[in-house]
């Protein structure tokens, strides 16, 4: 995730100083930065050729290098004692007024604040795959967080080319994690209980959601669609739908079995070596292919306003 | 509804009489029927000229002419009293071993069923919108149906190029719905709590899942971003995910002010009469450009079957 980031920095114009701990890291880091670039240039996001992209970034392991940074997004691995260390050694070497952010899906921004000198300006920066191909940006305050820095974080962002979301208050999973988690876990009793298969709840998402989600989110669908009938079937259905706490057992059974997925051949799906290959081929064409829809559709397709007048 | 299903069936070579109750629909159904079948020609769905496809078409009033069909899908409204008295008229007319569906979404298969004439060969098949234009289909068993007839219309469903989801039992709102109102609910408690705006639950909807769902839906992503970190998230947001049975109040304040989205510019988002029409406009686009998109990445990308040995 951290060269991906680095790459959607890197084409939104910035300098980039990347901090690589580990010597292999290094090595591998330029390649792959390299690569995402190629990406980039294929999905006509770059303005100047690679090498210019690649003259404003250095890649290092020496924290120092951070020294002058105005923004540093940490994008460690989800456990709170290392992602501590790395922030001592940030802080020992930025300005009192450099922006921290985590990459954070897992932890709350209030406790990893806890851990920051000038918790201010500390705040989730949460990217989805691949950064530098994807419009979403999840902005989230911590409770000490400066809300007004996290707006122009915001703001900012829109440079980059996202369309953020922002969160006053770190709930758990940020917005788009509990609503993809309320998805998972009624398709997870619907499977258990045996109502339909694995196949036929994904084609269901896949082809009904699939077909319109990209281009109009949640609430502009519903009124795409009548307010009148969502509601009616928002009352019919809320009722009945899974309010489980535990995880279904068919997730511990695919984790106790080391089911990675696509990754190790072994998952939910079934795969071969070859038909892995090729699912991996077919997604990052079909990524490309999205960015480049989503760039004809843009958030303002039309510039209405939340219905202020209705709401206030 | 009922005119773009008419077209879908049209599209696969069927002969289709359309039945429309009311003298106006009679009229109206032919020049709607021709524009959709105007816009499958733009998809490059059609392999003959529209001519072709209206001569195999013929709209009627007169339930009679249903006498030979061997399928017939109903589409009336959502009140059990209108829909008892068409299947009177269906099975007054048809043979006994006709195959009858509702395309209803509110009102359980089994309940309808007790209102047919040998209620084995009844189901649900259920469609999006537009028919002739979306791969989705929901069909789904009432407690008396033959499942072994829904899995025939399963099979016939692939020669309409749908990819179809079958339900062994008709649960409340089937697959699909339950699905995308179990993400109402929660996008709802996240927006009435003040936690982020309607328009910020949107962004990250459709800028996350918008991103992979139409190649992957749900559980082939998990198998692509790993099981084990799936696991562990589901553990951590499940148990805070939004339990209630009720309907968010913002839903009752809308329809209570007559709100009914882009069709009176009165919605969760304003829009003025211009703004609507764009958007409606923005939309058909969209759905041709999706549809040509999933075409590139048909559901047997690669032709992985559902990994049975870790299942059975």
């Amino acid at each position: 995730m951290g060269t991906s980031i680095v790459v959607a920095l890197l084409a939104a114009g910035h300098r980039v100083k990347a901090i690589a701990p580990i010597p292999q890291d290094e090595l591998n880091a330029i390649k792959r930065i390299t690569e995402h670039l190629e990406a980039c240039a294929k999905l006509n996001i770059l303005q100047q050729p690679i090498q210019a992209y690649l003259s404003r970034l250095t890649v290092s392991m020496d924290y120092n290098e951070l020294k002058y940074c105005g923004i540093v997004q940490e994008c460690v691995i989800e456990q709170l004692g290392i992602k501590k260390e790395v922030y001592q050694k940030i802080t020992d070497v930025v300005s009192e007024n450099t922006v921290i952010c985590s990459n954070t899906s897992a932890i709350p921004i209030s406790t990893l604040q806890q851990h920051i000198k000038n918790p201010e300006r500390f705040m989730g920066i949460h990217w989805a795959e691949p950064a530098f191909a994807t419009r979403f940006l999840e902005i989230t305050c911590g409770k000490e967080t400066n809300p007004d820095q996290a707006k122009r974080m915001c703001r900012l962002a829109h440079y980059w080319a996202k369309e953020p979301t922002f969160l006053k208050k770190d709930i758990r999973g940020f917005v788009t994690n509990r609503l993809m988690y309320a998805v998972y876990r009624e398709a997870l009793s619907i499977v258990e209980k045996g109502d339909a298969t694995l196949e036929d709840a994904d084609k269901a998402f896949q082809y009904d959601a699939g077909s319109w989600m990209t281009m109009m989110g949640i609430f502009r669908r519903m009124d795409f669609e009548g307010l009148k009938d969502h509601q009616r079937a928002l009352e019919n259905i809320i009722p009945s739908l899974s309010n489980r706490a535990d995880v279904p057992l068919v997730m511990q059974r695919m984790v106790d079995l080391g089911a990675r997925g696509i990754h190790n051949q072994s998952g939910l799906y079934h795969y071969s070596t070859e038909e892995s290959a090729q699912w991996e081929s077919a997604f990052a064409a079909f990524n490309k292919d999205i960015y480049e829809l989503t760039k004809l559709y843009p958030a303002d397709v039309v510039d209405t306003k939340l219905n202020k007048k209705n709401h206030d």
